[in-house]
């Protein structure tokens, strides 16, 4: 099998533009830890990956679910141990307003479910998101895409324009009376629902804008927009499929950026690659979400899920994971923002814990975004062993998210061959 | 730990009202092929689990699922060998008008995959479904679940009467001309929805109205239908969530009712239990919902699902499941249809391959379902070792759709529990 033989089956039997990462796509069979082995034998350091959080074929996680799909996997409607024990190890690691679980497969399961009960408790449809975000790919949750200013054709739904200090709202203000404008901005939405009468349900935000940026947000605006949202009636649902289990050095991108959230979705790195999401909610919210709904979700709240996702809290605990993230995402981020007064081109490098966004501009001036630069160095970056990607409104944000088993030497190894990059586009 | 309080404990954790099948619910804790075993070491014949197809705890499945993860499972942006193995192998099971595949992780994103693609491809944003039907539980495939004659809340959606022998829309017509009043309502569906302005995308049934009965359908319509959507400028969405992968004696549903769908979606028999879902349709359907939607599933299309996925292939073709569903169900339908005429609360018997159903009513005359006795029965053959449950409109169908691997053997023992619960029902 040719590498060009594989490309051409793959477009006739997954459909023309399924998407590829890099110019020259990678095939990749086999992965470890950080690294992953393209059909080549080349070694490559995987700064993107954040759902096999453990690491690439972790065996503690291998043999949880060898062991449990060798014993029972099967659907949720008889009482089985091991899901309410997990259930209750997630919720234990939130903060006291989160009491229930409802599992599901993908982050937009997931956040179909907390839309669904938003609405239910609420008895309102308004959902209210920011301008450049993604929650997911069904009809509802995608239609919160990349919203920009546009109306959303589902209906009753708002986007308001995500906090940040790069490219603020407006120039030449303080941060507090940044943040007020941002926050007047989602008043605008609210009142934006209420006069359509859609009434307003609830504000759904990664917790740390993962997709928008991350940017810095302005001091204080995470717990005033909780407030405010409260003061509104509406609930306020973290999406933590990117920022939560240990990603910003801290459990939850909420500890992070300082709210209290209603409900809490999670995703991408429960299993290890073994698709498990969940929302979770105080119980008289999931009670009523139970009994009004009918909920059911075949290959979710399965043993299969419950053994792997416990597989993948105790590696994370018996790793230290939580405290790997922090220490190494906080001297790596300290090196990277030492680049942006070096070189014009680097108009900033921010984020929190292993969730790191460069972000590469024409002129630190102008600020005005170069996307062909960054996909230029993603492929560059690539070309030396190492895996980022980008992301931003402007897909002008080299985006760095490995594993939680990422380590100061591969950190080191990657600043070696950024500043490579660096010195080949200065050439 | 008791079991009252593991009860009581999943009550808090996934919150009061989760799904729990029968009166005193089992704690399974163990599979094995066709067998159950609850926490007393209780075996019971599994007479309800469709989705561990190759039988629960499959050894072959085991191997592939550890092995794959042991070495890669990853997102699906690199090129891939397996995922394309896997696409190809689905895609060359189907009709030639099946080309291409998307996967996902469940029915319901498989479903939504399928709407969001026939709106593309259409321009339009109508979709007609059956009045008794469910597809699944996003925003828009549920509210299309259980629809009666109710409109959706999500409007662009028509529920048609599903065609059925026993209880015909009309009384007193040859089979062909209620077959034409079937199509009569579904032409008036289409019409209602060019009058609403969302004109008309795609009607979508499962190929043999699984949840509907399964009922016995008037010839000729399924074959009708799918002209009729035709010449209206639709398309037919077969959703093979149930009836497909071998489970009616041939491959797919729609072989056995005689049509050829322009979609289909499969999910859960497709990993024996890990989330998998795909959604094949047409090359240049495909090829359209790729470039407009960039649609993207983190844990799906991955060489976890591939490896999985063609193992379940592998151990069907093994273990010539495909005939064995044929031969078994086809032996254990005769011997059902023998009790009809002999009770007069046995309705109905009917079914394709390992999907039956019994029809439980309170009088042969009358034809009034009993729903109170469907659950009785369902308890008491779980008493005896045999886990059936129930569906239909009207929750009166004992509903008998055991794993592939079920046997002659199986069957039999089933029919002496039967026919002691009959005796005891008689007395």
């Amino acid at each position: 099998m040719t590498y060009s033989t594989l490309w051409q089956r793959r477009d006739q039997a997954l459909g023309t533009g399924a998407e590829l990462f890099y110019d020259k796509p990678l095939e990749i069979v086999r992965g470890e830890g950080t690294y992953l082995f393209d059909s080549e034998g080349n070694r490559y350091v995987d700064m993107y990956n954040n759902v096999p959080c453990v690491g690439h074929a972790n065996p503690a996680v291998v043999k949880a679910m060898a062991e449990q799909q060798a014993t029972l996997n099967v659907h949720s409607r008889y009482l089985h141990e091991g899901i309410v024990t997990f259930a209750e190890r997630l919720i234990a690691l939130h903060h006291d307003g989160i009491e229930s679980a409802v599992f599901s497969c993908s982050g937009t399961e997931a956040v179909e479910v907390a839309i669904q009960m938003a609405r239910l408790v609420t008895g309102h449809k308004g959902i209210i998101c920011t301008d450049a975000t993604y929650h997911g790919n069904s009809e509802l949750v995608g239609s919160m895409s990349y919203l920009g200013t546009e109306m959303s054709e589902m209906g009753h739904i708002r986007a308001f324009p995500f906090p940040e200090l790069y490219r603020p709202l407006e120039e030449g203000l303080s941060e507090e009376q940044l943040c007020d404008r941002y926050l007047a901005r989602v008043e605008c939405s609210i009142e934006s629902l209420k006069a359509e009468g859609s009434d307003f349900a609830a504000l759904i935000m990664c917790s740390i804008f993962a997709n928008e940026g991350p940017p810095e947000i302005p001091s204080g605006f995470m717990e005033k927009v909780t407030k405010l949202v409260h003061n509104e009636g509406g609930l306020v649902i973290a999406d933590e499929v990117q920022s939560g289990y240990g990603r910003t050095g801290v459990w939850w991108g909420y500890e992070k950026t300082h709210f209290l959230p209603d409900m809490v979705v999670t995703g991408k790195p429960m299993g290890n690659g073994l698709p498990i999401s969940a929302t979770a909610a105080r119980k008289d919210f999931v009670d009523a979400f139970r009994a009004q709904k009918d909920y059911f979700n075949t290959c979710a709240a399965t043993p299969l899920q419950a053994a792997v996702g416990m597989a993948v809290l105790d590696e994370i605990e018996r790793l230290d994971l939580v405290r790997n993230a922090s220490e190494v995402g906080d001297r790596l981020i300290s090196k990277l923002k030492e680049k942006v007064p070096e070189h014009d081109w680097i108009g900033d490098a921010r984020g929190f814990g292993l969730f790191l966004g460069v972000e590469i501009v024409k002129d630190s001036a102008s600020k005005d975004p170069d996307a062909e630069l960054t996909l230029l160095l993603s492929n560059r970056l690539k070309e030396k062993g190492f895996l980022v990607s980008y992301s931003g409104r402007f897909n002008n944000v080299l985006k760095i998210r490995p594993p939680l088993v990422f380590s100061h030497e591969n950190a080191d190894a990657f600043l070696v061959a950024f500043d490579e990059c660096i010195g080949e586009l200065s050439e």
